[in-house]
């Protein structure tokens, strides 16, 4: 599972247009808000508002077709031969390590004619969920009375690793603890997991995200944001009878739709002092960092064309972080926003107040989470920059890994940071001994920005920064560090992974020495983050949950947590300033669109797609929106229709959208999808991928 | 004068590239370090070291050549019909206002067949210095005994502006004192002021910045960066016996070289408490804001052509900006550069206390500096964003400048806010009532920026944040700001400014509301600002300054101020990675690169340029790099050599030189200038301007 920085991603599209903040008051109780679990699906809502029955075999066959995407992304199933359709940008970062110096896979595309072409992706994992479990109970027995917030938390994560290497041990599933409603309850989800995994089918880049940063985030859209993949098992494409089915009818404005995905963070159920931290603290603080990188980054890419291919992918990720945070930030400095939170807030706590039985759990709840803010105030961009250290190049996030492995192993599994626990050892490994190329000069930029950083937050003084930086300024001691370190190559790592914990504490490699010197600290501060912050901030926020629980039933979905839910919603448009912005694109505009800019980039429409033009149905449906309650870690979740056929591709959402990181909105906010039958008339028409669109319809098998 | 900010706009170039730091610490006493006084040139060590002689006619003559663009920038006239020559970023914001919709003179170039095409520039005003007279005795007498700090600046404050009128009343020079050494003297310079001020010549941008933001602050470099503008004086074009000529001959290697102009600032006497707080607070927060103003400007001009146009002025300061402060800040990063300034310090400290007549002088001078640092730190952010206001969208500042206007001229000269004084009045309406174009987009975006900054800065929650976003987000306020304002009408701009005070505290234009209901809070931050650490700095410094006198005598030039100086050293390359850079690139090498990266932009020269290759000799010098000590500021200085002729102008420094905020280099840092000969070749082979390149060489008089 990785970090909410990484699922960010998993979205791409204008900050600064006008959020008609007002409207996101007006959603009722009524609207399709929800990520639901599928153990409880909003049956209620769906019969009572769209004379809908969910039947369990349906579900069922959905939550087996959803794929997860370990880099941080959906997909699904789409064949009985283990087609998987996902996004062209959940899957960009494999897709590109499959290149060469001479084969540009991102900007050329790709398709495998047959099966004997589809390659490898050598540090690809897929998760399909196979069973959920509630083990609340259990988790909660494991702490200790009076067990201060500190020892609870600790507690609970013996447990959690007890329990997930049990799972795993007697059913060989992937077993995870997911934490839901910040700590109000626990759920054991078990996993089949793909690791043989071929890429089948990308189109290039500028087809895909046609429109760029410029478009990204914006409706309406034309892009192909898809890519194919297939599971292999034993050496076979995977053979099932759970999936999905395209249907060429697709869908029209109006109809009901289901999105199965895997929505990567949501922080509604916040209380407002929280959410004053992410808006005076921590969001403009991590948009800090971005800005840097991007301007950075982008400076680098400027000064030669083998530059921008090494930051390309780095690029792309922190400017769609960026729009996504900006429009997170502009959302909650809007007092009138804002102000609809804190009074949600003040109702529940009085609600909760004035009921006798529910009283002593809602007392000093509030005061409990402010209390761990300003507890983590002091040393939060500390604790950011250094326990997760992921922006420092990957040659440090490499080290760092090795440094922990040996440390981790090397103790019981239920005492191991959670990365390190035998449940996620080989998922683990298959990072650590990714072959895809480490280029050296994009990470000593980046090694450099996270050095002149590491000073900023801690003091040019400190001890550790001057340590760090060994009498360099940081752009000469990241150049030093990268150009002296060995952990680029696999053998290296690998040689390093099966040496002995003494051989490390020892090695002359400067990484590994960094990363080695600097672990101390960052432990500590995760030490500190979790007995001070993140402990106390699990208890109040279980108090609360409870709480909500009995006042207003079940009747709201979790936050999500990048695990398996279901969001619905119809094919519907939205007003714009003061005009309407229908729900479907059509593939000529396009062309059109191309055209207006001259083709010049980012709005470059590929060669192959301007010589086929006369051969393609310009009135295809390309994209369209609706109202699914979605978010960052979607990306590449299926649409389907009531009756369980594939009818899009969810790639994105709106600008408006982006305040959904905090309320649920549907008068303007809306989820983008790819329609299938842009995908459909592409992958014939532009492709000649007839037998890929075939193997999805069911038409055959493929070849 | 210009804040510091814009200064740093008169310098273009990588950031990252390693500084080689050691060296810094190697210059020795010898090195041609300073940034002279003319009233106190560098006469000892010219003579010692390159048995030169200065001659007060001489230097006369260069002091009335020398020319202060107000805009931020420097320039020399070099004809005896009033041509200036500068450079053409000194200049681009003028002559992108000569533009129109249809024409660009910024992307384009533009060239004066004759006198009567010159084009008025509206609001440009230039200035030629006249007199230096030290008058620190006065000022520091007007400070009652016993008067804390902040009661001393503001009795300096109102000696300053009695000083300043009675001077300007009584010699029609523009007066203005000086502060140097941080307050260890006061000078008053008499300067006479040119506003009807024409547009000559400025080649197209793409050959004036050939490798824009890639090359800046880079060389080898390639850059044509001039313009020339010509001083019209009765609608006459100036007369003028006092200006330089320019040679044909260039210059050598080696040869001694002297720049004359108005570097804006160093700060390179500071105490280390004052660094730590540029290090780990002002800097990185500057950057901060650069950032986040460079990504979305950028995004913003992503957009559509218009808003590129729109941005294209405001994104090359901030670039520019942000590489300078970038290689600034990778300087004070670094411990061992940091060490040499906190050694030096040391000693100096030593050397006053170990001199009984001086002890008491230095006794407590570096803690009141920190003191003041400490009460600085929790406001400064806010005192930077509010008071300053400058990044807030040309609406914003033009509406503070017109509540400002009638507040102050209602109070004695003495009192008023130092832009209002009746000596700088003429300079502050030029610049309210230029008729420069103001674009509603782009503002709209920088308003938005400077908005979320704001609450950033004050917390969401703070009483001036929820009246300044009346409910709405940054960006839906900014909108509603700027679509709802008239201050972009010169006209509206002119009745305001005759209107009645009263007429303005009732104004409903929304923007004049917000400056008029700010600028409470922006006035008592600039007090709290003087008192609390402006005044106890001047004070503190001021004793620093004379003890440092006593101990080593006049031997340091004092600080850059935007005032005119006087730097020297010879034509000389550099080692870079184990490689020589040689002192001189040429025309050939420009045409060589743009080929080498396909004339693609930046590194596009103009049709014009390839359409005459053959008619240019190729080996003809273009830019050249020297060891005088310049900054920013010093862009546009004529560079001269020891029989005053002009053989270059300055445009640039090397990124090496960045550290030179802090400390003269001589081994590895460099200015950058174009050279004459470069000059005088494109003028008449490429602009068929051979008239200017007479007129600049005193062959003729010019059309």
């Amino acid at each position: 599972m990785r970090s909410p920085h990484v699922l960010q991603r998993c979205f791409r599209t204008l900050a600064l247009a006008a959020l008609t903040s007002t409207s996101l008051l007006t959603a009722s109780a009524a609207a399709d808000e929800g990520m639901w679990l599928l153990t409880r699906p909003p049956t209620e809502s769906l019969a009572q508002k769209y004379k809908v029955t969910l039947d369990p075999a349906w579900l069922e066959r959905m939550q087996k077709s959803a794929v997860r995407f370990e880099t941080g992304g959906s997909g699904s199933i789409v064949s009985p031969d283990g087609l998987v359709l996902t996004n062209h940008h959940v899957g960009s970062d494999v897709i590109d390590a499959l290149g060469t110096k001479d084969r540009n896979l991102l900007e050329d595309g790709f398709l495998a004619k047959n099966r004997g072409e589809e390659i490898p992706c050598p540090d690809l994992e897929l998760r399909v969920l196979w069973s959920i479990e509630d083990v609340t109970d259990t988790i909660n027995a494991a702490v200790p009375a009076n067990a201060d917030p500190g020892a609870a938390y600790a507690a609970r994560q013996r447990a959690v690793a007890e329990l997930e290497k049990t799972s795993q041990d007697t059913t060989g599933l992937v077993s995870e603890v997911v934490t839901l409603f910040q700590g109000g309850r626990y759920h054991l989800y078990r996993s089949k997991r793909y690791t043989d995994v071929r890429l089948v089918f990308a189109p290039e880049s500028s087809a895909a995200a046609l429109g760029g940063d410029v478009d990204n985030f914006e409706f309406p859209r034309h892009a192909l944001d898809m890519a194919l993949f297939r599971i292999y098992e034993d050496g076979k494409p995977l053979q099932t009878p759970q999936h999905l089915v395209a249907t060429p009818k697709g869908s029209k404005e109006g109809d009901l739709t289901f999105v199965f995905g895997h929505p990567g963070r949501t922080q509604r159920q916040l209380t407002a002092d929280h959410l004053r931290f992410l808006r005076d603290h921590e969001g403009p603080t991590i948009l800090d960092w971005l800005f840097r990188q991007e301007v950075e980054l982008t400076a680098f890419a400027a000064r030669d064309p083998a530059f921008k291919r090494q930051a390309e992918s780095d690029l792309g990720g922190i400017a769609n972080g960026r729009k996504a945070r900006l429009g997170m930030l502009d959302a909650l400095q809007d007092p009138t926003f804002f102000k609809a939170k804190v009074d949600a807030e003040n109702r529940l706590m009085d609600e909760i107040a004035a009921n006798p039985q529910l009283k002593s759990l809602g007392e000093g709840v509030i005061e409990q989470i402010a209390d761990s803010i300003a507890a983590y105030l002091p040393f939060f961009e500390q604790h950011r920059i250094i326990s997760d250290g992921r922006g420092a190049s990957r040659h440090f996030r490499l080290a760092r890994q090795l440094v922990r492995l040996l440390e981790e192993k090397a103790k019981p599994n239920a005492h191991r940071l959670p990365e390190y626990r035998d449940s996620n050892l080989a998922s683990l490994e298959l990072e650590i001994f990714s072959p895809a190329p480490i280029f050296a000069e994009v990470e000593t930029e980046k090694m450099a920005i996270w050095l002149s950083t590491l000073a900023r937050v801690l003091g040019g003084d400190h001890p550790l920064v001057l340590s760090t930086l060994a009498g360099k300024s940081p752009s000469a001691r990241a150049a030093e560090l990268i150009s002296g370190t060995q952990v680029a190559k696999v053998d290296f790592r690998k040689r390093t992974a099966e040496g002995s914990r003494d051989a490390l504490a020892t090695s002359s490699d400067p990484m590994l020495a960094l990363a080695r010197d600097l672990d101390q600290l960052a432990r500590s501060l995760q030490l500190r983050y979790e007995n001070e912050v993140l402990g106390p901030q699990r208890e109040a926020y279980a108090r609360l949950a409870k709480a909500r629980f009995a006042v207003q039933g079940d009747r709201e979905a979790p936050d999500a947590t990048f695990t398996l839910r279901l969001s619905y919603g119809p094919v519907r448009g939205y007003e714009e300033n003061g005009s309407t912005v229908k729900p479907y694109s059509t593939m000529g505009e396009a062309f059109a669109k191309a055209a207006a800019r001259g083709n010049a980039e980012p709005f470059n429409l590929p060669q192959r797609w301007l010589d086929r033009k006369e051969m393609i149905d310009l009135t295809t449906p390309y994209n369209f929106v609706g109202t699914a309650d979605i978010i960052g870690g979607n990306s590449g979740s299926p649409v389907v229709n009531a009756d369980g056929e594939l009818i899009g591709l969810i790639f994105d959402g709106n600008i408006q959208s982006l305040s959904g990181d905090y309320a649920y909105e549907d008068t303007v906010a809306r989820a983008v999808a790819v329609d299938i039958r842009g995908i459909l008339e592409s992958l014939r028409k532009i492709y000649d991928a007839g037998h890929l669109a075939d193997e999805m319809q069911g038409v055959t098998k493929g070849r």
